[in-house]
């Protein structure tokens, strides 16, 4: 169990699921991808993040590997986005919301993981960060897009900072359930500030700021 | 040696080399590559699947790294997909068959892997799948395709097959290479029947399903 | 330490700062990244070569993980070529001298690190490959360009040459420093040989040499 207590793993597991409904919702939305397509893109979303912090932590085989908890979520994510794409399309806020929820716990969950095995701040933050963005990163290189991490929205830096305040209070000696869900209720302030006031981070010096451009 | 026996040993070789064949002739058609790009990609076809299943079930160094017959086969692949291109592009077929052993036996021998080293079966049928489709998703990340297996034909589905038969012959009690065959039997079959008539896996509900677009 | 002495290893931090402002460079002018995006390709190309190496030889956690210097540099090297992107613009033929040394180091030293833990020949010249050319891999395939090392000039070849020449050394009793620098050279010279006289790898028989296609 990667997560100390029941409330933390009820997170993580939750985090995995909604990761793996997104995922998939998106790449519905994106791309004519059959059943099996849509159910694999879940579990890249919801599983690649912590599979990526396994391996830079040492820590193989994963731990969402080994969980059958895990890859179900994972997969049953995958399986509702196919089912009832177009219903789950009208809730788009909601699953905003979900999916900062699944950021927030996997930036704290992945910086403590990485405190927990000894090593050190900077390897948390970054460890946090990846675990929180691994997913939709892997995803969105599937279907072709640049990854949005790259490039829009503050996305990963509400990780960052959650992932930085879950190192800081383990540095000051406040471990568990509170202090994590502390740190995270700190990303997922961030993201959902940047999501409401549609925030992104500074584009380099000389960068016409054009519209978006679409995929 | 990954494989138990002499015979299934020359099947894991056999699938390399199909493999780095086959995706190294696919690269050939899709993009302008030279040789050094025609080799990496067979190589990566041939060897990518085997890699990840490594990392997955804690194995590293990856088996296909340390057996300098892994390399030869798959750059050897590859080779001759660059001097030979345009007469095996007459041979379709063929290459469709042994694409399908190859992609047999690498879910076979992935789940056996798994289950051999302790893994359950929802384990072993993961990982018997990733092996058998994930020198082919990597390929296709590289030239910029979506992968094959997210979008068309049946061709997870039977890797699934086989590892799912390989894992329950194991359970029942049935060891060696006559369990792994009958598997990799049922999936060259099931495999085959999707070639030969097309199918494919269910869309999402609501999706046109409009013509093949070209990539 | 990667590196057995202090020379090698301010080379290896060297290699790592360069090709993380260079793929930062190349990552600013393909596509509209924010700061976020930049830093973070300049660290995948920086860092990424190095990971993959440690996962094959199954040295993880990765060392460019491990030491703050090599996370440092990296983030600096994207972090300078944000801010600076339009001045070293003009410096096109440095940037390209410096990469070059970033692809020499990185294949001599990957290559010695295989040999040092025991693998063949074969195997550290497919590691050294690796790590000079894996960064600048995954930072063409998250910015969706066909990876250069598949499909244009001389840059996988010297870096196989260059990790030859080192594991030739190596089993003619010659280590340390000077037999790396050596083989760096050969690297270096003739990566710099191919960028002056525009030379590529062959291409497949058959295949129109029409211009390079823009991406």
């Amino acid at each position: 169990m990667p997560a100390e207590t029941p409330l933390l793993f009820a997170l993580d597991l939750t985090g995995t699921f909604v990761f793996a409904l997104n995922g998939a919702l998106t790449a519905v939305h994106a791309e004519r991808l059959d059943l099996v397509g849509v159910i694999a893109l879940g579990m890249f979303t919801g599983l690649g993040g912590g599979t990526i912090r396994d391996i830079l932590l040492n820590a193989l085989p994963p731990a969402t590997f080994l969980d059958w908890r895990y890859l179900a979520l994972a997969a049953g994510g995958g399986l509702i986005a196919f089912l009832l794409s177009r219903r789950l399309e009208k809730l788009g806020m909601p699953i905003n919301v979900l999916d900062a929820v699944g950021l927030s716990v996997f930036a704290v969950l992945g910086a403590d993981k990485a405190l927990d095995m000894g090593f050190g701040v900077v390897q948390a933050m970054i460890v946090g960060t990846i675990t929180a963005v691994g997913g939709g990163t892997i995803r969105d290189v599937m279907i072709r897009r640049i990854p949005t991490v790259l490039r829009s929205e503050l996305y990963a830096i509400p990780a960052l900072i959650g992932a930085g305040c879950a190192a800081i209070a383990n540095g000051l000696g406040f471990h568990g359930t509170l202090a994590a869900l502390g740190a995270a209720t700190a990303c997922f302030a961030i993201r959902m500030i940047g999501v409401r006031f549609d925030l992104n981070a500074p584009r380099p010096p000389g960068t016409a700021d054009v519209g978006e451009t679409p995929d």
